[in-house]
């Protein structure tokens, strides 16, 4: 577009052109965890939370923002998502929860493994923040990612 | 809806009842931090990232996604929310954002406000991972909550 | 908008003016059926499913649906909705949902109690398709409405 | 994810894995009806509904409706249709749609057939239901599909 | 937010607090043109575009649309519209669009009437474009507004 | 469909099928502009309008927009965008705002290219409009299309 003043210069915010990347299989996994009091942690155990099962729908919930990220990210690519899964595992003062991604496309799939893991995490808030305000969601971050030109990664 | 076999028993997931709550004034402040190396905290400091400004493009992702809660977290209410505001504030190691909501309504907004938290932190975190791909995003958390029956709440 | 040809007259679809109306409590239940194998009934009712926990993804499916109604029904008035609840019951060939909504409003919630019992049975349908194809979704229909000016209506 | 606790065991829903499938041509047809009282019928074949033109709008609902199915029924893949269409033929105690959707895709579009067929109904009823609220929608099923590796299927 | 050093200044983007404004009826209406080739404007008279009814499918789209406006405009408030409609109206040498949108509630409608308008001509152009592509869509403008504090507005 | 009797005959709207078209990279290029007064000019030129960042706003709700165009147009197709660029230029009496999309896939992305334009001018006025409510929409057109079977078309 180069007749055009650019006004804003090279701050502009576009989306990234992907149509000449190769269609490869890609996966990203991320974590996150949130912490909170012993009795809550044991309610949800118990599955005794008031609102219902937190686990189940805090899947769900994952599994589906998980389907919106491009519509929550602003320059994120709109996916054909070949897979989601989302995970939970309980600690002494939490849950951690691991979300994965997978597609075959031009584009890496870590911002719908983070975004599933994060709307996961913000699930168990609100299903038993009536018992503690205080919980603290912490350590969102990528695992893995593999598949595309830039290879595989994994955090140390 | 006695006459059902209730399956799932007390478990079953269900959208609380506020249809007898007062509308009033609520409002809810939330806060999370996404950490960083220096390099990229910098970059986003002189707005010099490739795909563009990183912080604008946050906020209104943050705005946006708190008009969104209600999709996102199963058994949030929607919501007619009056106000949203999402800002941001440079830490030695990374950017804390705080979020606020407000509604005249029957039913309080902190989901509202930590999706908005939530949401604008993986924003930065996709504007910015072609720099640095293992930041965290960490304490999301509640800050205060004020309006409805149950009264005002503050973080310690 | 008396100075426009009205082109096509009055077969001209228009989302019905509720401005006037009083803002009362108002509530809807319905119901829907889906007949299955009993093979299939059985491994629903053991939890077994391959694709997961049929009944609360169903559940969630359904609540999730309800807040949707104004976004699937073209003439639906965006609702602020006060309860969702979903329950299912096993029938001997297969499974009954009923939903109700409820809404401090100016108009019924018919259509969100529907839209939510169609999209629990869909859901039902989509986690045991790999077991049987022709399972069939019947008998949608209202069960009752109360609040607003035209009475309360109970399904003889 | 071998190395977390699966909670939630086999029963755990996840989006299947299709990354490994083939894109072929997919197609899927649907059906289901509404019964109403005489009256209604002559006013939807008389265009005469006050809300407006009833099948024109179902169709446009239901077509919109296919192309928001992996947002409603949770597992579901989002996919890229390439048709979708519905039709109506008029009953002599109501109204049957019919409902095709297909794709180039690496998964069905059974559900996305199933979803536009059910929102047609649904729509059939919001545009007639201040003329008889106990209109029955039922025998929404599956009548095709073809393509992928299981093969042609055909209703009986 | 006072204790957040304000990075953008007053630049930044924030949805403006309506909570202590009146719930009180409001209203506004909007319009557009979009110009056409002769051949087009007789195809959509007799409506025999392929892709089907024209006018039908736009006025649906900009009624949908106008639910849709808190999504698409950032600063938005997510309004319970209480009435919205499009109007066409055939021109010498094009179509023009009318469309209105009610609330009762605390801010005005303004860009829901725009939005509407906007969207019913994008669907004329879409449902059109394979006989024109320079088709130009124009003098898209509020028309008036009522209700609030700031008082009623006509167009000149 | 053959055995049904086509109620609506041939003016039934669909999604045309696309399933036999090639995956070519596909781009399309729309304008508009929105006349404003001289000192509404000079106030987003000075980023001194009082709801934020003007540009910076209007260009992220145009990249989101393009995202959205199949929710909003009905007939449209769901596409996995390669690439979305928004850009503005100041004119003398207003703005002029310019939109690409790109895609590797069946079907043109003209639709998406002027519903970004579209929804970026409708935020423009939105936060504009305290100051002026009668600034005007207009010259909303395809600038030029390339790739597919049609061949590459250029606006003159």
């Amino acid at each position: 577009m180069s007749k055009l003043t650019h006004i804003d210069g090279d701050g502009a915010a576009h989306m990234v052109d992907v149509s000449a990347k190769d269609d490869t299989i890609r996966e990203a996994r991320a974590e996150g965890v949130i912490h909170m009091a012993a009795e809550v942690l044991e309610t949800i155990k118990a599955n005794a939370m008031k609102k219902g099962d937190v686990l189940a729908t805090a899947r769900i919930a994952g599994i589906m923002a998980a389907k919106k990220t491009s519509e929550l990210i602003p320059l994120c690519h709109p996916l054909a998502l070949s897979k989601v899964a989302v995970e939970f595992e309980f600690l002494d003062d939490g849950i951690r929860v691991e979300a994965m991604a997978r597609l075959t496309g031009k584009t890496g799939v870590e911002m719908e493994a983070l975004t599933a893991a994060s709307t996961a995490l913000l699930t168990v808030y609100d299903m038993s923040k009536a018992m503690q305000k205080d919980m603290v969601i912490s350590d969102i971050r990528l695992l893995s990612k593999s598949g595309g030109k830039s290879g595989d990664w994994t955090a140390e």
